[in-house]
C-alpha cells in the first residue's frame, strides 16, 4: 500500500489528541488543482454538523480538500457544532490558502460530545505540513475508530493509450458502528470527469457496493462517501464508452472497500454473500435478500457454523414481499439444502455443515416466481460484536 | 399457580419422546363444553402446516380442544406435514370423542423436520387420561423450548355479582427463537361471549400486548394465540359495558405473559420499555418504538449498561418517520440524558448510568412534533444470547 497515491493528490494524518489513545486522529486530503466533485451522504434523519455543511458545499461540484477526525461525530451538538465544523474547514483554508468553501470537513466517533477544537487548531498546521503524495495510507489511519486494518484500495484503468488511477480509503467497521459514525469512504482520481458525470458513476457504483453491506443493520449520522477528480492524468471521462470503463474501475475500488468494511467488522468470523434469485422483481429480491442478511437468528447460527436452513426461509417469509415456500431452494455455496421448501436430508446437511467452516461462503435462495435477483454482503454475528459494544464507550 | 384453573377447562402434559432431552413435549386444553374460540396468527409468508390448518378451522368461531407439541415446528415439511398436523387432530378427537374439526393443533420447534408421529400416537392416549382441571401448569411445561420457566397467569373479573376468569399460558423465549416457533399462547376463559366479540377483544388484546414485545425482530412459521370461552360461569359478555371488563382482564393477562415472554427471552438481563411521546402520530411513535427497540447497538448498550444515548437518537433517526434532533429530549426514567438533540452533561450521565444498573427501566424521547405516541417492551442483547443461538441445534 506504500504506492497506494494518485496524480495530483497529498494525504496526511496525524494524532491530534482527540483520542484518548494517543492514535492517529485527524486525516487530510488534499487536491493540487481544483477538482470536481460527487458526493453521497447519510439517509439517517439525524445528520451530523460536517454532513450538513458538505451537502451545501458540494453542490458547487468543486472541492480543494477535505479534512477529517475521528474520535468524536460532531453531532448532536447543535449550533456549537456547526460553528466547529467551519472553523475546521477555515483552518485548512488559512493553511493552505484557498478559499474555505473548497474544504469538506467529516468527523467520525461518539455522538453527542464536541470536537476539543484546541487540540485541533493546534494540530492543523502540522498536519499540512506533512502533507505527501505518499500520504494517503496515513489518511485512512487516520479515520479508523474500532478498524483492526487501514483501508486503501488502488486501481488503474487505460484510454486512449493513457492510464489513469483511482484511489481510495474508508473505515468501518462496516455498519456495525453507526454511533460511532460507521463509515466514511473518500476516494480520489486523476481521471478528468465533470462534476454531474462524476455524481452519476459515485451514485452507480455506491449502489453495487457500500449500500450492499450490512453488519448490524444501523445507519449512521455521519455516513459519507466523496469522491474527488483532479485530472492530472489527462484522460478525459467524456463519452459513454469512457464513462463505462470509469465506472468498472471506481466500481472495483468501492466494492474492494465494501468487502474489507464486511471482513472488518467488530467480531466478524464469516463473510457471507446473500443471493435471492427468482424474485419476482429485482426490488423485491433486494427485500428478501436485507431481510435474511440482518436476521440476527440466522448471522449468530453463521457464527456457529450451524446449517441452519430453517432460518434462511422464517427471514425470508416475513420480509414482506411475495414468496411461495413450496418452490422455495436453498444451496449453501453448491450444496442444495432444501428443495421446493423441504430439507433435503442429511448428506445435504454435511455437506453444508462443511461449507459454514469456510471464512467466506454465499446463500442462495431460488423463489422460482420471477426474474428478480438481488444479493448482499453480510457476516457472522459472534460473541466479541457483543462484547466490544457492551463496553464501547467505558 | 397451583389453582391456575378456569371453571369447565381440563389440560395436561406429558413427556412423548420427542424432545431429545425426555422433558415435557406434549400438551393439550379441552373445554368439557363446545366453547367459542377466536385465534391470531403470525404474518410470516412461510407457515407450518398446524397454523395452515388452524386458520381453517377457526372459521366456525367453535372448538373443543388445542393439542400442542414442541420439540418440533412441523414447519417445511409439505404434504407429509399438514397430514401429520391431521392426524394429530384426529388422535384426540377420537380419544375424546369429538368431532376432529373442533380440535386445533400447534407445534414448536425446529423448522424442516417431520413430526415422530409414533411417539406422539402412542403417548396420546396416555395424554389425555391424565386432563384435569389442575392441569394447566403441566400443559405451560409441555410447551417449553428454551424457556427457563413455565409462563402461567391468571385473573378474574366481576360482574352483576358474579365472577369470571381467564387463565393464559406463553412460551417463548419472546420472539428471540422464531425458528422454534417462538410464540404460542392459549388461554381460556369461563365468560360466555360470542365468537366474533371474543375475536375482537384478542385482536385488541394481542396489539396491546404481544404485539409490543420484542427480542430480536424476527418472527416465526408457528406463532399464534388461541383463546376459547367455555361460559362455565354463566357470565354472559354481550354488551359494551361488559365488553369493557371482558377486555380489561383479558389485556391484564396478555400483558402479564408479554412481560413474562421478553424477561425469560434467551440471554436477557434486563427489562425496558422504549416510550415515545410528541410524534407527528401514533403510527410515527410506534415506528421510532420498534426501530430504537431493535437496534442491536441499543440492545448491546443496554447489556454493557452504558447510558449512550446517541445510539437511541440514531436509531430513531433511521426509522423512516418525520422527527427533528433540535427538538429531542430523551430520558432514562426521570433523568433526562439529551435536551433539543444535545447532551445533558455529566451529572445527567451518572444518573442514566444508575438507571441502566436496574434490572427493568424506561427509555423515553419527547419529539414534540404533535400528539402522537406509543410504548414497546425490549430487552438487552447479551453474549448469552449469541451463544444460545449460535449453539442451537448442536
Amino acid at each position: 500500500m506504500k504506492n497506494a497515491g494518485c496524480a495530483g493528490f497529498e494525504a496526511a494524518g496525524i494524532a491530534a489528541g482527540i483520542k484518548k489513545n494517543g492514535k492517529k486522529d485527524l486525516g487530510i486530503l488534499v487536491s493540487g488543482v481544483p477538482a470536481t466533485v460527487a458526493a453521497v451522504f447519510t439517509r439517517n434523519r439525524v445528520q451530523a454538523a460536517p454532513v450538513l455543511l458538505d451537502r451545501e458545499r458540494i453542490k458547487s461540484g468543486r472541492c480543494r480538500a477535505i479534512v477529517v477526525n475521528s474520535g468524536c461525530a460532531n453531532c448532536c451538538t447543535g449550533e456549537q457544532g456547526m460553528a466547529d465544523a467551519k472553523a475546521m474547514a477555515e483552518f485548512v483554508a488559512a493553511e493552505l490558502g484557498i478559499n474555505e468553501d473548497l474544504v469538506l470537513v467529516a468527523s467520525t466517533g461518539v455522538i453527542g460530545e464536541s470536537l476539543p477544537m484546541e487540540n485541533i487548531e493546534a494540530a492543523l498546521p502540522e498536519l499540512v505540513s506533512t502533507l505527501t503524495p505518499q500520504g494517503i495510507p496515513e489518511l485512512a489511519e487516520a479515520i479508523m475508530t474500532t478498524d483492526t486494518v487501514p483501508k486503501v484500495v488502488s486501481r488503474s484503468g487505460h484510454l486512449g493509450g493513457k492510464s489513469f488511477t483511482i484511489t481510495g480509503v474508508a473505515k468501518g467497521s462496516g455498519m456495525i458502528r453507526p454511533d460511532m459514525a460507521t463509515m466514511l469512504c473518500f476516494v480520489a482520481t486523476d481521471a478528468d470527469i465533470a462534476a454531474n458525470m462524476l455524481q452519476r458513476a459515485l451514485a452507480a457504483g455506491v449502489d453495487r457496493s457500500l449500500n450492499r453491506i450490512t453488519i448490524d443493520g444501523d445507519t449512521s449520522t455521519n455516513d459519507m462517501v466523496i469522491l474527488m477528480a483532479g485530472g492530472m492524468s489527462s484522460v478525459k471521462i467524456g463519452d459513454d464508452s469512457r464513462m463505462e470503463t470509469f465506472q468498472q474501475i471506481l466500481d472495483e475500488v468501492l466494492i474492494a472497500l465494501a468487502r474489507a468494511l464486511v471482513k472488518d467488522g467488530e467480531g466478524v468470523t464469516k463473510l457471507v454473500e446473500i443471493k435471492i434469485n427468482g424474485a419476482a422483481s429485482d426490488k423485491d429480491a433486494r427485500q428478501i435478500a436485507d431481510t435474511v442478511a440482518h436476521s440476527n437468528l440466522l448471522k449468530t447460527a453463521f457464527f456457529g457454523e450451524d446449517a441452519n436452513w430453517g432460518r434462511i426461509i422464517a427471514a425470508a417469509g416475513r420480509a414482506g414481499v411475495p414468496m411461495e415456500v413450496d418452490r422455495t431452494d436453498i444451496f449453501f455455496n453448491d450444496v442444495q439444502m432444501a428443495k421446493n421448501g423441504i430439507g433435503c436430508g442429511k448428506i445435504a446437511e454435511a455437506g453444508a455443515g462443511a461449507v459454514m467452516k469456510k471464512d467466506e461462503f454465499c446463500i442462495e435462495m431460488d423463489l422460482k416466481m420471477g426474474i428478480g435477483s438481488a444479493s448482499v454482503l453480510t457476516c457472522d454475528f459472534s460473541i466479541d460484536y457483543v462484547k466490544i459494544n457492551a463496553d464501547y464507550r467505558s
